[in-house]
């Protein structure tokens, strides 16, 4: 195995976090000695130990402490991104590997938290330990795109999510959406449910459908294990929504909810009412959301409000299924955003992922103008 | 091998007939004795030798005359449709498989065609030769969707082809629609051009994009031999369409034309003017279109034309291609028909393809709700 192969399994080993590190980023350590892996680990959860620490302890699991550290001394340790500097829920993860003396460490790329960019390095390099920075960078980099946008926009992670039909439909005139995609489409958008803090939708969204905003997928479904579970995603409605019989399945379980509007501002037992002068809002809200350490939300609808997302510009990947109906003309469009002088001067999305579902499909897009 | 096996390799052969068989139906034919294939064939042009023929003549190729007379007599004859019991451009070739004394014939369906459907059959068993209708039946009935949507429906095979934004948009305010996808995509699309037998574009397109609707791919990209050439589809525009400069390029070059409106006729060298008393006159077009030898055609705009064809239900296949951009809601909708009651009364399609092309998708969907 070579340098770039031990990366990719740090990579891999970091997806094992997926579900529970938010806001935290995913991060796997390999430590090889003699192109040997003695130990991995990865980030496991929000407040728990970081990979690097993980790593070690795996390789002491396996040699005995006495033996580990023999073997780490000397070592290549592999990781994806910069080991931290600075001591938050865990010590410092650089700290570590100086102690245990490792030989040289390949990260994919630095922190982007300003606090840390680059002082982990800098700390490696003055205890002499070698340092390669950028191996499978981009990788590095799209793994933790939820991260990464946090710390560079200071706001969650944005994902519009919209199921409509062949001619770009979201509901008939009426109001009518249920259900225009099929039941493994529906499922389907539970997993991307379970990936983020956060379940955005607007007020008129939360009043016609009565949504419950919920993960509702099988352990054995989300990939966990028996004793493991995830933390629901906060419920999140845009605009002046009140407790009423309509909207009872939002207000049902535990979930903490946040209403954030420019009219009103109540308290209740799990639900925050967050008020803002301006009419326009948004970005502030979406400022004080990543405060509460909501990293990511997915922007379920409806028009109105993911048009709204579109039109400023602020997401980072759509999320579309389509299902192989015709609405017609009288129904509501999606997507219904202002159009460009100019074919070429249009918002160019990149797409990233092409599924199926029966005879939905499903495309993944990513946002890079921003 | 075992019979399905082998009535599979008759439909790959039959294949090998895609672009240069129609009007007729691909046909693939296999004979086998002893479990071995012996001879095998396929309708290789419109007016050439039939499969069953190809197949006895590659036998004998591979065997001498007499040797392959001699192991045909008792063998298993696999071919996807019914073998034909009358006389048009060439012997029928059910009189062929009598005279060389096959055991047993196996056919995928019978000849949907009203003066053959179940007379091939008849013919061979009454000889004493074993029949058996119906392996991989639906297999060899999607492989001749376009002859046997010919034969039920009296008129041409019909695809419909748009280009579209992710907001369903087919063209800005201005009519300016080059280019919405890319460049693989549109390459793509000629491959959907070689494969009909006409291509139809409304007269607003015609005259406002001056297409050549010409397919534009090398021999090499058709999967021809050097020696091989495919006909030109006829162009065939709907509307009062007159000569004139700005419609320079559909004139260009030697295709047949055929215009078809209900008010003009006129004549021209390679022009055909068809005239409707009826506003109303697509049916009635669509089947002289047929008569004409016009097996499919691909219906390829714009908006108002594509539309007919679906609200009137006529059409077998929908091919959307699909660019990551947005258009906006001044821009003109791809597909505008009117809006059912009720979600579950919409036109449901059945989703048989899904490609990329870079950042493009491409899908194709049978209407099966005919």
């Amino acid at each position: 195995m070579k340098d770039p192969d031990f990366m990719a399994r740090a990579i891999e080993l970091a997806k094992k976090g997926r579900l529970k590190v938010q806001p935290n980023p995913m991060v796997g350590c390999v430590i090889v000695k003699n192109n040997k892996i003695i130990g991995e680990g990865w980030h496991k959860e929000y407040g728990k130990d970081h990979a690097e620490v993980n790593a070690i302890k795996n390789c002491k699991k396996i040699f005995g402490t006495k033996k580990a550290l023999k073997l780490i001394a000397g070592s290549n340790v592999y990781v994806n991104l910069e080991p931290c500097s600075i001591e938050n829920n865990t010590p410092p993860c650089s700290n570590a590997l100086i102690e245990c003396k490792i030989k040289k460490l390949f990260c994919g790329t630095l922190d982007p938290n300003p606090k840390i960019n680059g002082k982990g390095i800098k700390l490696l390099k003055k205890s002499g330990i070698e340092t390669n920075v950028g191996l499978l960078k981009n990788q590095c980099i799209q793994l933790n795109r939820i991260f990464f946008t946090n710390q560079k926009k200071s706001r969650p992670y944005i994902i519009l999510k919209s199921a409509q039909s062949l001619d770009g439909k979201i509901a008939l005139k009426s109001g009518e959406s249920n259900w225009i995609t099929n039941s493994e489409s529906r499922k389907n958008s539970h997993h991307i449910r379970s990936r983020v803090k956060g379940i955005l939708v607007g007020k008129n969204t939360a009043e016609q459908d009565n949504p419950s905003l919920t993960v509702r997928l099988s352990k054995n479904e989300l990939g966990l294990d028996k004793g493991e579970s995830i933390e629901q995603p906060v419920k999140i409605v845009l605009g002046n929504l009140n407790r009423s019989k309509k909207v009872s399945k939002i207000f049902a379980g535990n979930s903490k909810i946040i209403i954030a509007s420019n009219q009103l501002a109540k308290k209740s037992r799990n639900v925050e009412y967050l008020k803002y002068r301006k009419k326009n809002f948004l970005e502030e809200f979406l400022q004080d959301l990543l405060d509460r350490n909501i990293s990511s939300i997915l922007v379920e609808g409806g028009q109105k409000t993911l048009n709204t997302f579109i039109m400023n510009n602020l997401f980072d990947e759509l999320v579309l299924y389509t299902a192989p109906i015709f609405l017609g003309k009288e129904s509501k469009d999606a997507l219904s955003i202002h159009s460009p002088s100019a074919i070429k001067k249009s918002m160019k999305l990149e797409m990233v992922k092409l599924e199926r579902f029966k005879d939905d499909i499903k495309t993944t897009y990513y946002n890079n103008n921003l």
